[in-house]
């Protein structure tokens, strides 16, 4: 059986998995008191050229989105969000869990755009009953999108610039922000961390077994966050577990490097896709590929390739999605492709 | 100045206050245990038609809302809403202050559509990850809706048919349903009784000085309600206010009787409405009626007149509402239909 | 059957009533935004010495304490309490439902010690450990307390001085705040004005239907506080209900003069109670009579007269609360007591 | 620098790291899907003697206690704790967080009596006032408890006959299960599954890099358990690391097995605290050892070992934890005796 359904499918990346194993038996303090916390944090801020930045690991991306979006907004605020966006739709209610709403607006391909920011949070203002209603209080997008897509440089400096007239903090989910970093777009981690108030680096899916790394850019971590990522439930004592791979990932520009193979190998599948004619749901550049199939075509594909349903097309067609990550490897797409 | 703000700018109906003044120095038993709250409920069951409905008071529309709607549904569940819904919009966040999601499907002036509810169940369950979605739990409706508009029987019914298919209660906010009653339709108190799992019969919008009743109609009050409703902090330790307030306005029809003004009264007024040209935003048939006003004409009419802005149109012109009550009287009508 | 079962059991007092008589039919703006709010406001800034007192009129206590906790706490933080107080056992977890802890230290005749506060906060600072714990974010205390113990202007200073020392703000729950400003304590209410940083003046067990009016002292009220409000379901759209109550307490002194009754009817009856040997479980200078009765006995009384059971006192023996309010007429006492 | 600071200080087990290094590239579904949770959990099964058990991995304690306690009680209900219980001092306020009380009852070394919880138990519902507090929900225990205690199976009987009769689910927080197994005492795997209604296995103190297994041992997890999980933000999109982790832990008894060393290397410095004349704080049969010391001796300790301060215990001593684990080698337990 193939398996191109996620890219959370392996363990970590092998040079990861090593430093567990090297630090293994190290006695450290708990709590993300230890030294490879330290250093990861460290590197992280080398690695975003942003020296005043706070960082925090907390173990997965629900519950990183969640811990930062409760804290940082006030109690009257809701996100803003594309009404595909991660916490708008698959994390179970896991915002409004803690009291706060997801205020939707369009998508293109997953993207938000500026001009909508901008005309929601002048509308909201404009209505006189505005104070019955729930206020915006910071705006969420991910790089990559729920879609692959991803923002250029230009975009984002354009919904920075609103959020900023605003005074509505940036968060970017950067669940797989290895793959927006490997694939070649002009968008740096110096500049996210520049752009964004907040941000994570996600490791689940890009090469660590657990764990995403939280960056507060501008002195602005909510005061106490430790204490309330505590009472999430989101802290593990053994905080070394998600410093020792972060240390990992980033040394020697790991993080990127891992992550171009998951770019290279979604680029041979696409090209094959095109080749043979299957048509794209949409034309995604990072690591997940969208294709509508024909029911029957895929009934077939699945006996031997597991893969995602995304969404349904039409009666007789579905959207499906097929991943590629750090770890896929050119013989499986090319066993893959041959089944085409 | 003429007052067409809304339909809560007056105190009590005068019997309302009535039976508030004769009642005021007898002693009784607090938080809804006294015998002017047990009249009020058997009238309630009486007028339904259901004698097995289990009513309480509460004292005001939001506070109803979120006090239904948190102890009804299961906590991955979520609340199907209008876009539109009171819920959805002007409560503050209300409902996400509880933990739950307000899901929203189209409005058709406020209305939604029994098929709309019915393909958002099924394609939520035909989604192969909806285990990490917010479950629909309930459904929300009200009426008259928030433009004014009123659900037909036939409406009601499907609507209740494709809940039950899917066993996700219905609840209906009557915060102005007096209105609803008296406007003609043929949607009776026993048919909504019979229809819904849920609703509430607003008290504040038609005669009383505050209070809601809310009616489980199939023995399926949340248990422990009223220790939740104090948890809400929504429980009155003189319940007898809320009670005494029901007994009137369910005795002798008093309810629909008063509402009965309000129909008139925005009948008249729409008719001046129509006769001198005025563009109507929706054709509302209670006591809500939305005129699109170009803006200098708008301001011209406000010098004299307290309206509500509603929403802006374009440039040039804003919808605005003009609101009549149980206390509305001809002569204030008559005025403002001379400044038209 | 004699009533004594609490000072909540009747209607308003009749100038309130009347008041509310007389505005019934002016046509005013809804959400607290009407001119008898305006005006009652400014006699409670008047009547507290406290110009600068921000003031917001909400429903009922339980509400009004979740309401005021919630908002003025951080995330990371609980409210400290007497092991008595209403909010730490009363309220069905009204507190804890909004998020946070109610941090419980000793009592004394319900009332709590500015160095048990002291103490408490000094043991959690240096507890290495402290940022695995809630954090003291207020002090909540009610005046009269649970037993209808009052505090000294020594004492509060002194509570105060502690809480200022730690940044905690303090908050004065005074439901029955009418009673004791009638009892002839040193506490005056620009006392608590100065002493505290947000108090309640409980309406509805000192002359209104419902109401309390919540007093911001400090320059103080959290932002949006009104948004919040609305958020809890606890804002009334007719705030006027409120606003015209409070006006006709806070006119010509009302509140304190018709809370008098209540003390001199208590007064007598604690005479009576001392005069034929019963036993008092606490000595309270209020409206609130504590006492100790053999089973038998009790059983006997309550065939004729509705008291409180307060709690077990031995296999033989129950503590009962008889109450007196602003409405307890000398003749009812006197049956009473040719009772006992 | 030696260290005895606590039971989390190294990373994983070397076997369970092995387990982790062979299964690494196997590609596995995600959420706790693949085929070594479904291996862990039927050997949990098979460990508890109890074959209908429901397991779940989360990654913490603190999680799990607020995943396990948020979707067991009902809304109106809290949870009975001792005073020292985790969940009411040491978790941030996690489960308040959730909107639900921890009631807490005297604590005897740690632990609870069943007779202190039937007395609140049956005093709750003899007040007549009940409906306005907090119901008792369930019974939350730890063992060992925080004081490194343990109940006999005399005692668990004890309490899970009162959670019966009384209709509450009995939970049993196993952070630190491993070292009550190992320790001898009476109380088997077995014997708490059937005892309780849920408890969990502790992996992050006892040989796992992260990750607790949940029991519920009664077919009563409650419904949509792991959408639940996702909502807290609590499920790891690699559940495979948990699950091949718990996998290697329940394979040929090495969860028990690797906890004796904690017990064995507890009892040598027991041993060696008794013969040196050091001052017990209590007499703790696990891997926790609380000594009082001077405070001047405590400065001179901690210059070469780390370890955990427990409280104040008067103005020249204080209370000192020393904590062994299945890491602690007989080499630095030498080392630290030869300080002593």
């Amino acid at each position: 059986m193939l398996y191109f359904k996620n890219d959370y499918s392996e363990g970590a990346h092998p040079r990861v998995l090593e430093h567990l194993i090297e630090t293994n038996m190290e006695k450290l303090d708990g709590y993300g008191e230890d030294k490879y916390c330290r250093l990861a944090k460290e590197k992280i801020r080398e690695a975003t050229c942003c020296p005043e930045a706070e960082v925090f690991f907390i173990s997965g991306g629900t519950q990183t989105n969640q811990a930062v979006i409760a804290t940082m907004l006030e109690r009257h605020e809701g996100v803003i969000s594309a009404v595909t966006g991660h916490v708008a739709c698959h994390e179970a209610g896991a915002i409004e869990y803690t009291g706060h709403k997801v205020i939707t607006i369009p998508h293109y391909m997953g993207k938000i755009k500026a001009e909508d920011v901008d005309k929601w949070v002048e509308t909201f203002y404009a209505d006189e009953s505005h104070s019955h209603m729930v206020y915006p209080g910071m705006v969420y997008i991910s790089h990559p999108t729920e879609y692959g897509t991803l923002y250029t440089k230009k975009e984002l400096t354009e919904i920075s610039e609103v959020c900023r007239k605003h005074k509505l903090p940036l968060f970017l989910d950067g669940a797989r922000l290895g793959y927006a970093l490997a694939s070649g777009a002009d968008l740096s981690l110096p500049d996210i961390a520049s752009l964004c108030d907040v941000f994570y680096i996600g490791g689940t899916k890009c090469g660590a077994l657990c764990g995403e790394a939280v960056v507060f850019t501008k002195n602005n971590a909510p005061k106490h966050f430790s204490t309330l990522v505590k009472q999430h439930g989101a802290m593990l004592a053994k905080g070394r577990v998600l410093g020792v791979q972060f240390d990992a990932l980033f040394t020697d520009n790991l993080y990127v490097e891992i992550s171009k193979n998951a770019i290279e190998t979604a680029q041979m599948l696409k090209d094959a896709f095109r080749e043979k004619g299957y048509e794209f749901f949409i034309n995604s550049p990072t690591n997940q590929i969208f294709i509508i199939l024909e029911n029957g075509k895929m009934a077939k594909i699945k006996e031997k390739v597991c893969i995602s349903y995304w969404e349904k097309y039409d009666e007789n067609h579905t959207v499906v999605r097929f991943a590629t990550s750090w770890a896929t490897s050119c013989e499986d797409v090319q066993k893959l492709v041959e089944l085409l």
